[in-house]
């Protein structure tokens, strides 16, 4: 159940613990903060020394103001934390915001302290942010207690840095960019990143949710918070280049890093991930605006063909298409254009600009038009006729025709795009001149550099791709109509597949437990038996036809000890590889097992492994020798529903191989899917598996096998 | 032998025909950039109808002016333009830069046009730039005939694009860069890409040539020019997305696009490939400064863990290392930071910047001190406390004393740089704050974007990777020493290995002729014998053992159509695949082969492509049934020598393959490099080849061999 934070966001009155009047104190700079609204609720300051703090009568205590106070920030030294705390429950504090560090991030003593703190809080039914964070400030009940000011906006910015959130307001002002709510995690000691995400969710002047991270906590819950949301997500988190350590004993533990999960996590719940601030301040610009469609078939449009090149390659780098404009579009275009324009895609004025700037909106208002078209990139010169004070530099002198007909296609591509709303971003070379500053607060994200334009355009199309979320509208004549809607109905994409039930625990790991395991829960393997002496061997051979498999059981990489044996065609040789192995390696059993067919097939390799914040999650991809070598495999939380394991096995670099190339048939990718789907099922019921492996998993044309499977427990 | 072009940078004295007071006309812009220099050397106006222009009197005809013209530019409506070009050579002219358009581009009709003109002007003993260019620009000789000012600098900027040489203008303000030539290409009817590289090469205030080319001309001749150009050639270009036409005859036609040759020419001749005027801008600022080094190993420093991590993610992304930091050097990084201090790398001050400023420069000369350090990258808040109109916005208020204590910082900073040049490149929140701007004026790049500043970084290390370049010197240990050299020494990597003579023209280009040809120079191939009936099989079968292989001769795609079986192990069996291959396909004639070993092997693919623009291309890389799949390639221009071959081989993304995974021996790289060499020199020795390909080549632990081939004439 989502906790109440409205005694955090909308307190009915604030006391600063720690106000001072020493610059250099970060209790001056909340108090100074705070007292930026003080009609709207009573701000008290405490200083234990008392006197005035910033002009104001300072209590000594919080017992001295002598009326119940709903929100507490405490900036004290760490020695007095525990007693500030106390005094603030006492005082009827129903919030507190800890300010004050060397808690968990100073060691295990400070965790302790700070485990002890949280119960205490809950206990008195108040919640708590922090301790050792930056404070908090909602705009909506103009709540200031953060040393920085953040201009208004529709952006709840949740972060686990001070600075970083410092830069990303920085960045977020050209493009109109202002924050509805300011969060500085801190510790989470008790007030988490998932219950921040999960209020933000119901808060109505949040129509963006931005978070910096570098502990996620209960990452599925926040995976599922996310997808839950209504509204986008974008998350800047670090970490992919620290791999995690690595697993030995396992191709799963061995390509499985944190950042993968991140990833994995990110694309089942729909969350925009991002590099760099400045990629954050893209895909939030991109998503204030709320218009976002399933395509990705992008009209390039530029008043000069290096511009439109140099954007045709960045729209395909971020993963849009750039096709060739439909016959009707093209001949459209040429009526509003002159000769010498390019009407393929790119779209290229090529001079017509200059000769009639409305010519500009003209084509924009074509392009939106066109049903081959989700989305329109605008790129180049625009921008330049009415820059006075271009964003890159001065504009160019004279022709204040052209400015004035350049500020009316301004408006006319804003009135076009209200009748026929598609995402558009224009790369102008004047960001800032008066025909973009128009275009930014009509609600089209201008951007200086292409890069940026074409991941914004990324950012507000193709949602579909991330899984079976919304998909386009489809128009009567079965084509994809139009395809939009605005950010809220878009955003959730895929929904996080619940845990099951956790069933009665294995015990043994062996390989034949292992089998039982995954057969029951209808993973289909070829026959086998485990044996431990010759007479068992021969019985095994007597259930079922060669040609047989012979494995030794209980080795780490037996195939690499020479402990599986292929294509034993009878009896006398199976029992002859059995000799051999059993005086090579004398491993404790055996396992007897019918071969498969193996021609035509492809092998998979299907792993799930116990992620300390995600939970169970699931790597499959390309299977024997190449595994290791090419890493072509894809991730996802677990439990993993066919329709899902399909598209990770589309979506790999060989998935041609699932096809058939080279004149071989295609094999059979549903089949492995289900099966995928109850490999994974059974490891997340089973929580006491760290890992769980079938490598290889056969996909022949006719079905899916698995031939292999080991676990390890946790 | 490269052109003499001293008449078009710094010529005696200028005309400007089509000069005019209508701004809306081109030669208004030129003709008033041309006068911005009145005394440096007389400068003559042209207009038809005479009267004063900019007021001065205008001549209304070159012959008016009475004196010879040693640089005319010319900006008249096309029907005019050889008269106009007449009218210059018959003044004198030895260099003319053509503004009008309508030549080459509006078709076959205009490039005839120009090139009747290019002759002319040639055979005048005179140089042409254009047509349909904007202009030329040298601030070294006060040279001003484009319609913008170029702010002075070291880089030299060639542009197809007028618009984005404006950007680059533009963009390069904020990082202090200038522009020591500026030449719009146009149409390069006389003088090319090649020829002004070479130019500037030889220009001595020119330290990096930028250029934007969509048509290369002679691509090869591009490349070489830039390899042997001494000093940094930075390119921007398109046509990534848009892949050359796919030959489906063949697998080097199907993999080799047009962005794929210009990708290897850059890396063959050491040119930074750049995909944004972004990206150009950033790399420019990063050479300019001069300081680069063979390695990659990059320390991280930061005053917030948040910056430290997002950077070292961006660091990683941008191909450096951020290894830890030795233990010595981690110990003197505590003696000047204080507890809190991550020394580990990522460096974070944690706090110690607000203490004590100068721990900033502290931490950056034991960086720079540091042995096992060859760049290092700073990134957050620095900046901050001087800021008085922060870049991205305004700075904080107050901490005058923080302020000048960053000044200091940042002056000690140039200082240690000075002492211990490497590269060194900053992050900046408030790149635009005094503090920052001291540190570019001491030659330190500055960025706003964390990857920006990682891009940067990578251009200026690890250049010994793209080719055997110089490495990095070898201290007294062994250890790799500093490495450093300014930019003119390290520019260029590799150099461009000259074509061959041409052999006599192949006329057959059948299988048997191809190995013949491939076996005279040194590609070893199985014994094999060309059949045309059971007698000549039989025949041929008494030549060498078995297993034998056959192959049905002059069939595309033979494996495809069951024209190829393989181990067939005596006569009977090859008697009788014979029979019933000739039954099924009818071939003209077949290949009797040795069965080669396979065991142990690794299968390749080698093929050479003639490019229009850049002659034979090398691709090399996994063959067999996966080589589409996994499009697991690398490119060079061919002839490629073996050294270079076997860092195409090691680069490959399967490159673990022939290391030997999971038990299997190592193949012999040597070896196969050596027969790609020749491979190589035989297609780059014969032009009439319009493709050459060998697939497989097999690499086994004892040797290469080539299994089969096949031609195109072109």
């Amino acid at each position: 159940m989502a906790r109440d934070l409205t005694s955090l966001f909308d307190p009915a009155s604030v006391a600063v613990v720690g106000a001072s009047d020493d610059p250099a104190k970060y209790g001056h700079a909340v108090a100074s903060q705070a007292l930026r609204a003080p009609d709207r609720r009573p701000v008290h300051l405490v200083n234990r020394r008392g006197g005035t703090v910033l002009g104001r009568t300072a209590a000594t205590s919080l017992a001295e103001i002598g009326e119940p106070v709903e929100l507490v920030v405490i900036s004290v030294p760490g020695a007095g934390f525990e007693a500030a705390v106390d005094d603030a429950l006492a005082c009827g504090a129903k919030a507190i915001v800890g300010i004050t560090a060397g808690f968990a991030e100073a060691g295990p003593a400070g965790l302790a302290r700070q485990r002890a703190i949280a119960t205490r809080v809950r206990d008195a039914g108040a919640v708590l942010v922090g301790p050792n964070c930056l404070g908090v400030a909602d705009n909506t009940t103009e709540l200031y207690l953060a040393s920085d000011r953040f201009a208004p906006g529709a952006v709840a910015l949740l972060s686990q840095s001070g600075n970083l959130a410092l830069e990303l307001q920085l960045r977020g002002t050209p493009h109109g960019l202002g924050f509805s709510r300011f969060v500085s995690l801190g510790n989470q000691a008790d007030v988490t990143l998932v219950d921040l995400v999960e209020d933000c969710a119901r808060h109505e002047a949040t129509s963006v949710i931005a978070v910096y991270a570098e502990d996620f906590g209960d990452g599925r819950a926040f995976a599922r918070a996310a997808a839950d949301a209504g509204k986008p997500v974008v998350l800047l988190t670090a970490g992919r280049g620290t791999a995690s350590a690595r697993s030995a004993q396992s191709h799963t533990g061995a390509l499985t890093t944190s950042a993968d999960v991140v990833a994995a996590a990110c694309r089942d719940a729909g969350v925009e991930l991002v590099r760099t601030p400045r990629e954050m301040t893209v895909v939030l610009a991109a998503l204030s605006g709320g218009v976002r469609t399933s395509g990705r078939r992008t009209a390039v449009f530029t008043d000069g063909g290096g511009h439109g090149a140099i954007a045709a390659d960045a729209a395909e780098d971020a993963g849009l298409d750039v096709p060739e404009l439909d016959a009707p579009t093209r001949d459209r275009l040429r009526t509003v254009l002159w000769e010498q324009s390019a009407v393929a895609n790119p779209v290229d004025l090529a001079g017509m600009g200059e000769q009639r700037p409305l010519s500009y909106a003209d084509t924009v208002a074509e392009l939106l038009a066109a049903r081959e078209v989700d989305a329109v990139l605008m790129t180049g010169y625009f921008g330049g006729y009415a820059a006075s004070d271009g964003g890159l530099g001065g504009g160019p002198a004279g022709g204040s025709v052209l400015a004035e007909g350049e500020t009316r296609a301004a408006k006319e591509i804003v009135a076009h795009l209200a009748l026929m709303p598609k995402p558009l971003v224009v790369q102008s070379m004047y960001p800032q001149s008066p025909s973009c500053r128009l275009l930014v607060e009509g609600g089209v994200p201008v951007f200086s550099a292409t890069e940026d334009a074409a991941r914004a355009l990324a950012a507000m199309t193709g949602r579909a791709t991330s899984g079976p979320g919304p998909t386009a509208p489809t128009g009567p004549s079965g084509e994809p109509a139009s395809g939009l809607s605005g950010a809220r109905e878009c955003a959730t994409s895929a929904g996080i597949a619940p845990l099951p039930a956790p069933r009665p625990p294995l015990t043994d790991p062996g390989y034949h437990p292992i089998r039982a395991l995954l057969e029951e829960a209808g993973v289909p393997f070829p026959r086998a038996r485990e044996i431990v002496d010759e007479a068992g061997l021969l019985a095994a051979a007597g259930e079922f036809d060669g040609p047989y498999v012979l494995k030794a059981l209980h080795l780490l990489h037996k195939s690499d000890a020479g402990g599986v044996a292929l294509r034993l065609p009878d009896r006398a040789a199976l029992l002859a590889a059995y000799r051999d192995m059993h005086a090579r390696l004398g491993a404790p059993s055996y396992s007897v097992e019918a071969m498969a067919d193996l021609s035509d097939g492809v092998e998979l390799i299907v792993g799930v492994n116990r992620d300390p914040r995600f939970g169970p999650v699931a790597m499959v991809g390309l299977g024997g020798v190449l595994t290791e070598t090419l890493r072509d495999v894809a991730f996802s939380l677990a439990p993993v529903p066919a329709g899902r394991s399909e598209e990770l096995l589309r979506g790999l670099r060989t998935a041609a191989l699932l096809s058939g190339v080279r004149g071989r048939p295609a094999v059979d990718v549903t089949a492995a899917a289900a099966v995928i789907e109850r490999i994974t099922a059974v490891a997340a019921a089973h929580p006491e598996l760290a890992e769980l492996e079938v490598n290889p998993l056969l996909v022949r044309p006719d079905g899916a096998v698995a031939l292999d499977a080991r676990a390890v427990l946790g």
